[in-house]
């Protein structure tokens, strides 16, 4: 039942984070081939990473091409969209599908952080808090990163929004829980957090401080 | 015999590759460092970044410093060629070897595709078809897509030119020709058509669709 | 005692990577976390690159967060001074600062340089001169890289600066001594090589030649 829960947010998160790999691609004017590598890099790309790190190799993505699959059906039908609609619909399209995709999204960093945690528990690293909360994170954030480096623009969540900073909340909030109460309540509660916190951020429009120093001047 | 053969492909297809990556850095203004590091990364980064993620560490290309001794001469002669040559003499030399170099960027593909391919399989991972094509593409389109990140600039093979489809349809038949009819009539096979299509691609600038919702609207 | 010296020098370097990471996120306007994130980037790509690629994974920075720990405090060091000084008194500021800076950083190049070399060294692969100062340089240069990748922009080290050169001269001086003389010597001699032969190129801003093919021609 829970893993059931898991696998439909794993499987929403990756679709969500392939929709906005693929916009980020036709956004650029990539051909077909980039909005697909795009979209698979956006959603199996911070997962990639996390098995790289901790050296479990091949890198769970490539050993089963499930959701690289899903992905490149997200991309293929993103393509098809964009070449057939005119801009204005196209607006109206996106804007009626924004709030749902963010969501989704949402849904995706909040199982992709706490399924890289866990990931690092099961492969032994439970024993150190940091590394595993930080390749959650990783798991979580890191296909962005790769998408908008690929993309040659700085990563969205360096610039701006309560992103990464969910992340954290839920990727610790899970990992303590994992040893206190077990893990379908730290999977629960540390997703939750992630929800909220990303939710109520882009709801209120809340955004870490930047430093300004203003051209104006004056202390 | 078989084996002479893909070592002089390989050898080949790493000097093409330097070229283009100094090329770039040359275009870029980067110093001498620079070009040879971008020649480099442009010609072993998509075999580094195969055995990173099959976990075959260190990486062939740093157990063995050959080929990135030939990718160093490569940057070498590119960038004394460069720092010589007036434009004008410059746009000649380079036009007359273009196709020629076009040609060895296309063997380099086509070897390091189905080498990619050759070396999942060696390491034990051939029962995983997605994984082992995967990696031959990587193995073939990586160094070029460090090269476009490293000079902050889109990927090409995201933007233009039957580059990694080409690579796909050679790793695949690679890949299934192995089991059918052995290494070497597999080799030959892959490697050929991803030759062939490329090759045609080029002659006859056939690029994928890009999704291109204009500004001028209209269903 | 000289693991003392080297365990300072690494501390006073991370601080010194970490301080030009956060100048380039707070220049490229990122917010808190964005800062907080290239600093630790530049802090320990290079580590991180370097046993990614021996498969000494977990990389060391994420087994024991304390140097990523050191990279977050100047970062937010940088980002509260940023904050709120005027940019004339920050001009003043920096600029008394700067070649402390440089010269940390320069250090910091030098203990990571021969670090790195030593690390291949301790991991077995003692036998390949070619593997192992190649991975000291990465290790010492790699940071910056990814530090500009993720700022998107070309590379520092790519476009000018005696920087990369310091490291070789200095990685291979470590590896050979390291055989003849004993790790001690070859600590120091390497390090103080990486040292000399920077501060001498940006006291008389020394650069690496660029291939210019001057737009207005001629032989």
């Amino acid at each position: 039942m829970v893993n059931t829960i898991v696998q439909i947010g794993e499987i929403v998160g990756t679709a969500a984070f392939a929709l906005f790999g693929a916009m980020v691609a036709v956004e650029r004017r990539m051909d077909l081939l980039g909005v697909l590598l795009l979209a698979v890099t956006t959603a199996v790309g911070g997962g990639m990473i996390r098995d790289v790190l901790l050296g479990a190799t091949p890198p769970l993505a490539l050993q089963d091409p499930f959701f690289i699959l899903i992905a490149m059906a997200v991309a293929l039908l993103v393509f098809w969209a964009r070449s057939r609609k005119s801009p204005a619909q196209d607006g109206k399209f996106f804007r009626r599908l924004y709030s749902l995709a963010i969501f989704c999204d949402t849904l995706g960093l909040a199982v992709f952080t706490v399924t890289g945690v866990n990931r690092s528990i099961a492969l032994g690293y439970g024993d150190n808090a940091f590394l595993s909360v930080f390749v959650g994170i990783l798991t979580g954030v890191g296909g962005g990163v790769l998408r908008d480096v690929m993309a040659s623009r700085v990563p969205m969540i360096l610039r701006k929004e309560i992103y990464a900073v969910a992340s954290l909340a839920g990727g610790l909030l899970y990992y303590y829980l994992y040893w206190l109460a077990g893990e379908y309540i730290a999977l629960f509660c540390g997703a939750a957090v992630i929800v909220v916190v990303r939710t109520v951020a882009v709801r209120y429009q809340l955004n870490l401080p930047v430093a300004k120093p203003k051209k104006e001047g004056g202390v």
